[in-house]
């Protein structure tokens, strides 16, 4: 363990490579050896840790986070940043195994000394999977990576859990009228600290009137906000829009803009600090009510009662009130 | 217990009356000995229960429930029906009372034999409200109401809360533009099966141009929806839009018209039934949930250690992952 810290923190390119490779492979086995092992080296890593900015991009299948990300990547590693490149595929356990953050997809990207992709986890529930991920984003960071770039499709659950793990969070729309209500609907755009028009080359007037529109829809809900992201119903950042052509290159340095000046005001009113306690502290919560849920479901007088008890719930013969505190008795026997 | 399940069944008018009282006291209330008495209650009523029409209804304050749900209420009792009216009221375990279900709202029903008008229990969490609100409608239907209508504010989660006691959800709207893109993000546009737009005698214009662009919503949603909500994608009942003035009564029989081919619909091809199985199962797990969290927090061993874990975690000193796991194993000793 201490070799491969040490590996991590103070070896050359390949040794540390190898060494993140393979702390990632360790946090997200499920041997409960392993497990023990992987809180042990997350701990003497976590010192180390914090110092990247955490950037979220999510965004429908077609709206190109391929071409962004890489683009961006690139863009920053000349300018001297190193740059890791996660992934949450919520339909990688469906699949067996993970369509986003294919190296095949970032060639140019894949091969730079100065970036790291890695895969979605493909086995387990979205927590589990977002779990593994928050472990390998605390890894790069420990290894000395300055942007963390978290991806994820723009379909399910999975929006919320990369927000919740990042500073920043920006989603990708193409200039298409009524995108933007699907995306207010889902409630991914009230997350949104940044929202990117992409492909505004092929038609610039329809991004123009896609710019206006998510303008005020994103007005609208700063408005009447969620009290959890009351931070955009305060007076400092208010969500934004930029339009760019990742394809050709055009605007990603607006968009880069638009992430420091985010950054600075955040650092310099303390809330990315008060974000990432948050974060952190709802994801000790989320972690717990799942471990609770498994162990109750494996617990023998539980599983003992549960059969008929479901029959009988569903069929109206028993109240599901009195279900729940007859289950919740036997997992304490 | 005996002669209190007698009462409800089979009393007259002021036994039964009495008896849903103590009835719905006794489940309200959080002592254990209570909650054994309730618990049997409960499952003796439940081979009575099931009969009734379970109608959810929710609106932004101002809508005009209240006046809505009398005059429905009035017209339903003309038509011999037994009318109850439950509420959960988010806020009242902030305000210490109910603003919702008061009696003094709806004059003209609350003195009615055949009508049985009972405010939000005012504790606890939504959850532990909603619960007791649950099992109130179960009583009411024990007790032979043959309609009960369950009120809530458009704030907050409550309407989710309701969406999944009832077998229908109606949303009440203003005729205001923007109204409708609130009622989306929030994703309670989602839960309607049937949207009413009231005060439409105020601007007859303005409702036509909200019914217009609230079809037009829910027919988008419907096309990308919930799959938790699918039956608003099959073929069999689309989510309508119907415009009333309940102030001065009109379009109460053509709401009543839209519900009546709603149940006539879901009892036919057997959606009523999955949905209410569908509810009770989640209903139950959802408070397995809730005790789960409650016990973890009341283990002694879990509240010795919270506090540093708490702040370890905060000042990121521990990771939240391995947090929990310590927390978890804490639990079972």
């Amino acid at each position: 363990m201490l070799a491969l810290q040490e590996a991590l923190l103070h070896g050359n390119a390949v040794q540390q490579r190898r060494a993140m490779a393979k702390a990632i492979t360790l946090l997200e086995s499920t041997r409960t050896d392993h497990r023990a092992q992987g809180d042990e080296l997350l701990t003497a890593l976590l010192p180390h840790t914090g110092k990247a900015l955490r950037l979220g991009i999510s965004g429908v299948p077609g709206v190109g986070k391929s071409t962004f990300i890489e683009t961006l990547g690139l863009f920053l590693i000349a300018q001297g940043h190193r740059v890791a490149v996660l992934a949450i595929d919520p339909s990688s356990s469906v699949s067996g195994g993970s369509i986003l953050g294919d190296k095949t997809r970032m060639e140019q990207l894949s091969v730079q000394e100065r970036a790291y992709i890695r895969p979605s986890p493909s086995s387990g529930t979205l927590g589990g999977v977002a779990e593994k991920t928050r472990e390998a984003m605390l890894v790069c960071e420990a290894a000395g990576y300055d942007i963390v770039i978290i991806e994820t499709v723009g379909v399910g659950q999975s929006e919320t859990a990369v927000a919740n793990m990042t500073d920043m969070f920006v989603l990708l729309q193409l200039p298409n009228a009524g995108d933007d209500l699907q995306a207010i609907k889902k409630g991914v755009m009230e997350l949104a600290d940044l929202v990117v028009i992409n492909k505004a080359d092929i038609d610039k007037n329809a991004a123009t009137r896609a710019e206006a529109q998510i303008t005020s829809s994103l007005r609208l809900l700063g408005q009447h906000g969620n009290p959890d992201h009351a931070h955009h119903n305060e007076a400092l950042w208010h969500p934004k829009v930029v339009q760019i052509s990742a394809l050709l290159g055009q605007g990603v340095d607006g968009f880069w803009a638009a992430v420091a000046e985010f950054q600075r005001l955040q650092t310099a009113n303390g809330r990315l600090a008060t974000r990432r306690e948050k974060q952190a502290l709802s994801w000790m919560w989320e972690r717990i009510d799942a471990g609770l849920k498994q162990a109750f479901r494996q617990h023998p007088q539980v599983q003992g009662l549960l059969p008929s008890t479901l029959a009988d719930v569903a069929a109206g013969r028993l109240a599901p009130s009195t279900a729940a505190r007859n289950l919740l008795l036997a997992n304490t026997r």
